[in-house]
């Protein structure tokens, strides 16, 4: 028999997979953005339908077969091809230790879901939710047991979203991070806070989506290849390199909210859009993790989007769009008034100091639910209270508490940690990159592209070729430390509020 | 056996075609409103694959063994049920006709033709998008004679949009129009025309996006069934009875053009809207045909939304939207500058009078086309000589004039008689309706759920339960009779221009 066969079919089967990946993926989208609101059950019977056979290609017999049969041949394949079957592999265990009929219910359940979650968050209406996030909850629990039945539940969901987190890792980064974050906060609570006063008044909408334009330009986002929409919670989605759509919330009292959500959302985009060519349609396409692809984001949203050289960039834009009400700030206003850190209710909004906090909030709340040792029902006073303990904030409604994020109403459970990952092995990769090249300098000249290139080069172009760790090797020389973090916040926070 | 096995298999056979249908429904309506602009070869492959099972499901040896089955045992269904396995197996009969490389094929190509028209049109570029066009013409005339050898191929595409339409009844039909229209649109033209300077202006677009609000809501749109969006040439669709979308074009100065496209989607949409809940999931979902669905279109946008009584409507709501512009604009006015008559070279901007005309040019250029006696590289020529030919116009580009519409780069060749067909289906159900109820009146007191509830009854209820020659008479009472078009026109336009 042809040696080649086996795997002619494998890579067949992946594009055939991948395109319902995009009917399910844009079914999704559509829903959050523009789908009118009695849609859901319509759609969630299409989902049932077409999920029933993703589950059937990507974790029936056939499947099993052909990576049964390429793993008994492994010198027939080259290194890359072996990789991609063992990613492959690594779903299909997933997937098929699930039953079928759970795996196609959950689908429908998490349609349902987001679809509830859209109307409970604005009405403050938690009860509504809480029956859906109960199965949610359960169905995590249960998959993480068919998995992998001799693990932790929560760490085998950790595991889903960053390969080879663990409960023991995240306390030991959670606490190294508090550590130095929590006296951090007190000093900049202590010291006078930059004026933001200049940021009060009414930004038109239509003006604010030129913005994001202009600041999708300016970070070098292709537009062919990338839409921007608009939804109730921001969000990043690919179906191919080519077929990106970010997406933002626009306030018209808050001008900086949904700016920085496109820097952050952008981040994501660039990443999947500088995956490999060689890569496209097979299971190595795009991120490898949620924890690089924060890492991602929440570099462009912070460690350039809130560095002094960026806001030379952004002060101009921000003048001639809205002369009016921001005519005569200067790049050094916006830098200051960007970088004020405040404990706060909303994580999206929240400045990189406090940020983590509000990710520890969510970890200890995910970890006791997984556990069993808090009901769905006792989460919103258990996240009040979390609130209160971390940032010292009271949470005045689920609205902006516990019902803030989709992440949840998505199935994503045991997500959080990743922005908290990500936000560290941003300053890691800064790190090296300055060894590099004169990062500031290259911003303040607007010369983004150099950036990007160095990115790209030693990140988004490997899609999932290397697993987190090892990709982070490559990248930064070195494991993950999460030192480079701290130290960065540090500086940062000492030279903005002159400590 | 279980008489009712096969039946039940069948009515799952629908349930999971209409998923598949969902899913390349919203990947046309995706392409055509939001995806980025690289995004079309990509959409293209995923189309290919579920194509190639929509193709297996609906036109396969287990749709036809089913269908056989269903046949042979007609006493086992009841009347729809028996019209339910006839309508599928007309779409089987079709379907199966054509190879299923071809049909695949033909999937992708519209999906690509789709995107170079959107990249033609506005740079006026015919010879990008012509061997497309080619291929389309090429395509339809091959897929005739697949499925009806013995007849004439563009009699076979006219019948695919309105079961029974031939080229025989369009010559009689369109040249009984002509006969009317052209000594009416002659008097037109020697009178004094209404005055429309009043609407010159500039109407910013976010304040034109809550007039489509405004009229859906007059118009008694489910907006929680139905969304909005924007495209290049405005269109509905639909996935089933709670989510259907319709689209518009909005441009700056014009408040006109998006207006009435508004009200005749919203048209499209109440039928979808309107089909019984007993047929969802089902073949009988839905508008019969194109011809009916039309009626339903034009009926809204012209024989209600044309009339004083309706402008008596709008007025107010135009007065309060653009004070500026239009704060003195009586309802008078507005009713005499709707149904201005005018040649112009914008099919979906004619008035009533001067819109058959512009479908003349249409049918005749694709009964050419078909039959082999035009090339599509002489099209653009052709075009702008029956637009001198039928209404004197001089077609400035091909932006305006063969590239204007979107329906050939779907793939849509014998679609356009059924708007001259619908508009005359619709003057023949609005004498009817006139029997029941002052139309007038009920439209003047702002009570459109009349015109609706009739329309339901008679016509949106049934979906596709009835042919819609058989629909026509169980509705008005009596076989198609143009004359009631022809009377009306004439009625109206002696009215508005005091002939």
């Amino acid at each position: 028999m042809d040696p080649r066969k086996p795997f002619d079919e494998f890579r067949k089967l992946q594009e055939t997979i991948h395109a319902y990946d995009h009917a399910m993926g844009l079914l999704y989208y559509d829903g959050d953005t523009t789908a009118p609101s009695a849609s859901a059950p319509g759609r969630g019977r299409t989902m049932e339908v077409l999920s029933g056979v993703q589950y059937d290609l990507a974790a029936g017999d056939r499947a099993r077969a052909l990576v049964a049969e390429l793993r008994a041949h492994p010198e027939a394949l080259d290194d890359r091809e072996r990789r991609e079957v063992e990613v492959f592999a690594r779903d299909l265990d997933y997937t098929s230790s699930i039953p079928k009929q759970e795996f196609v219910e959950y689908q429908v359940l998490v349609n349902e879901a987001g679809d509830v979650w859209h109307r409970a968050k604005p009405a403050n209406d938690f009860k509504s939710f809480a029956p859906y996030l109960e199965k949610i909850v359960d169905a995590n629990r249960r998959f993480a047991g068919y998995y992998k039945p001799e693990d932790k539940p929560y760490d085998v969901l950790l595991g889903l979203f960053e390969r080879g987190l663990t409960m023991e890792a995240c306390d030991a980064f959670f606490s190294a991070l508090r550590r130095e974050i929590v006296p951090l906060l007190e000093a900049v609570t202590a010291a006078p806070a930059p004026d933001t006063s200049f940021l009060h008044g009414t930004f038109p909408i239509p003006v604010q989506r030129i913005l994001s334009d202009r600041v999708m330009a300016l970070m070098g986002v292709d537009r062919t290849r990338c839409a921007i929409g608009e939804t109730e919670h921001p969000f990043t989605t690919g179906f191919n390199k080519d077929d990106n759509r970010i997406t933002t919330h626009y306030y018209e009292n808050d001008v900086l909210s949904s700016l920085y959500s496109v820097i952050h959302e952008s981040g994501h985009a660039l990443y999947d859009m500088g995956s490999g060519d060689e890569y496209e349609y097979t299971c190595l396409a795009g991120g490898v993790s949620m924890g690089i692809h924060e890492s991602q984001s929440r570099f462009w949203e912070n460690l350039i989007g809130r560095s002094e050289a960026f806001c030379g960039l952004l002060a101009p834009i921000l003048r001639e769009l809205f002369p009016e009400q921001l005519g005569s700030m200067s790049a050094r206003q916006l830098f200051l008034a960007v970088n004020r850190s405040a404990p706060s209710l909303i994580r999206t909004e929240a400045d990189e100091l406090t940020y983590a906090l509000h990710v520890c909030v969510r970890y200890d709340l995910e970890k006791a639910l997984i556990a069993g040792d808090l009901a769905v029902s006792d989460l919103p006073g258990a996240w009040n209270e979390k609130m209160k303990t971390y940032l010292g904030v009271t949470v005045p409604d689920d609205t902006r508490g516990v019902l803030q994020d989709s992440h949840w109403s998505g199935g994503a459970i045991g997500y959080f940690p990743s922005y908290a990952l990500g936000s560290a092995y941003g300053a890691q990769m800064l790190a090296k990159m300055k060894e590099s090249f004169d990062v500031d300098a290259a911003v303040a000249a607007g010369d983004l592209r150099k950036v990007s290139a160095w990115l790209e080069e030693r990140i988004w172009r490997h899609g999932c070729r290397y697993d987190p760790g090892e990709l982070l090797v490559r990248c930064c020389g070195g494991p993950f430390d999460p030192s480079y973090f701290t130290r960065y916040l540090k500086e940062k926070y000492t030279r903005v509020y002159g400590l």
